[in-house]
């Protein structure tokens, strides 16, 4: 007898694209349709009340709690968790934690309290544990709570290996790197990936610290370049802050890539608008998200997680902040 | 006897957040909390069922229905609607349309049914009316639907003629309005102000079409500016394709602003970081987002609304794409 999935197969769309149809519970474009109505002709198949159940789900909101949706990492982020969502029936609740150890806890609180299947949480907040009276499934995004919840960052030590050894593959003599602030993890293990490609060199080098912001990471590296001469390569912790430097030394005179290069990390759009464009770090911003959803409609639906913890390889993109050719 | 406006007048907080001080239904800070305490004790407040019975309301989340929260105009956007949401104790569900009539009908029908009490919709889609089903309170964000709803925009003429008339006090001669897509009202209003600028001062112009988006603009004014040299003065319809316009005049060698100059439309971020930073009429972003979330729950809360349409005025920013000095 076909199932569900032999529809979902024949149609060439998901299972929970076939069960909203089913259960009339939620957008399926035209052509879907089209194809789930002769599919289901095709293979006489009748819906078993396990397929109906798919979708008799208590809740179908997802809480999402992000420190900022103004910092640029974190609309498309957001996108491709809604998106996500979208796909499976759900809806998103956004929320701006301001990385306010109160808020968090107020929007962890309501959200359990009131109304959602399940939460995705980038938390700043290390020494907190407030998620811990949360009884709903939840995904740790970007940022990791605790081995035991479910959580999708990216590969932060290889991306700044990446990085650092590209500028002295470039060249670059003497490196500064610019961290973010102390208590965030992803920071730290991107300082762990400088300090290790650096080991391996045998080259010494400088470290300051910047929140994530243009405009202050202008002014810290406007002072530290000036009384600094010698910096020729520069390993940003962001794209923020490597933008900030970016301007600082357009500040100093000094040319780019010539006189100094620089490397971002995260990808964010603004990198490639800027004059010159930066190269960085890309993360796969979007399947971060879109995987922290599906881990999260997974655990919400009852099934089996593969892997509680997923690790989302970044790409070095090349733009104008560094030089074209390896020097020797 | 004292009533629960005297005790937020005294504490120096919100009457919402007394309001969620006495049931307990929300954040309040330590600070606010014990202001209110003290005020409570001071005027000896006893609370009325009035004031119990504002929290009271079956549903707190307020529908977000916006085109893209990639588009750099709308986290900031999103953000003013969620941070008001949070001050009267409201949790908001991020919807993106991608300016799709299914997508949005779908996102109409499936937050009305289940659990909104009022949505904030950004709608492109005029020639729809699904909002029409609508029976909770409704506000139009920057686009308006219909003179019976709820509408928060920006002066999009005023904005025009403002960067227009500049255009010409710095001496530009030959100017190229760069407009939005054809179905936008705040775009055709935005050519409009344009038209009524140039009209004042007897100058004739160019106006070609591009998507708010930085790559395409880019190339439609790489083509059109090297077909085009005696243009001078570009006033775009959006900071994105005034980026793109600058890109274009780089890669073209044109110096800015002494060859051509170029004010945008907006105030997203990006403006300020590109090189040169874009002259730009900045809408006051936060500022929309944060009174249409207050139109929506005023309504929400059975409050009569002073004004039912607000328009707020933009401001001219000048930075670096347009000259100094006023040219005689």
């Amino acid at each position: 007898m076909a199932t569900i999935s032999d529809v979902a197969k024949l149609a060439k769309v998901s299972v929970a694209t076939v069960s909203r149809f089913l259960n009339d519970s939620g957008y399926v474009g035209t052509k879907s349709r089209e194809s789930i109505e002769n599919a289901i002709k095709e293979l006489n198949y009748v819906p078993s009340e396990v397929a109906r159940s798919l979708s008799t789900k208590q809740s179908d909101i997802i809480g999402l709690i992000i420190p900022d949706i103004k910092n640029p990492f974190f609309p498309e982020l957001a996108r491709a968790v809604e998106d996500t969502a979208f796909e499976y029936g759900y809806t998103v609740i956004l929320c701006n934690s301001d990385e306010n150890a109160m808020k968090e806890k107020h929007y962890l609180e309501k959200l359990t309290k009131k109304y959602v299947a399940g939460i995705i949480l980038t938390s700043i907040i290390e020494q907190e544990n407030h998620w811990q009276n949360v009884k709903l499934p939840i995904v740790a995004l970007d940022r990791p709570i605790d081995s035991k919840v479910a959580t999708v960052t990216t590969n932060n030590q290889k991306g700044a290996e990446l990085a650092t050894s590209y500028l002295l593959e470039c060249g670059a003599k003497n490196l500064l790197c610019i961290s973010g602030p102390k208590n965030m993890t992803s920071s730290q293990t991107r300082i762990e990936g400088f300090k290790a490609a650096l080991h391996r060199n045998g080259v010494d080098a400088h470290i300051i610290e910047s929140p994530y912001d243009f405009e202050i990471a202008e002014k810290i590296l406007y002072d530290y370049l000036k009384a600094n001469p010698s910096i020729d390569g520069i390993f940003a912790c962001s794209d923020a802050s490597a933008i900030g430097a970016l301007k600082a030394a357009h500040r100093l005179k000094l040319r780019i890539p010539e006189d100094i290069q620089i490397v971002g990390f995260d990808g964010i759009q603004v990198g490639n608008v800027v004059t010159p464009s930066l190269t960085t770090v890309a993360q796969n911003i979007y399947l971060l998200g879109q995987t922290a959803a599906e881990l999260l409609i997974k655990q919400i639906e009852g099934q089996k997680l593969a892997q509680e913890s997923i690790c989302i390889d970044p790409e070095l993109i090349i733009r104008e902040t560094t030089r074209k050719e390896r020097s020797e």
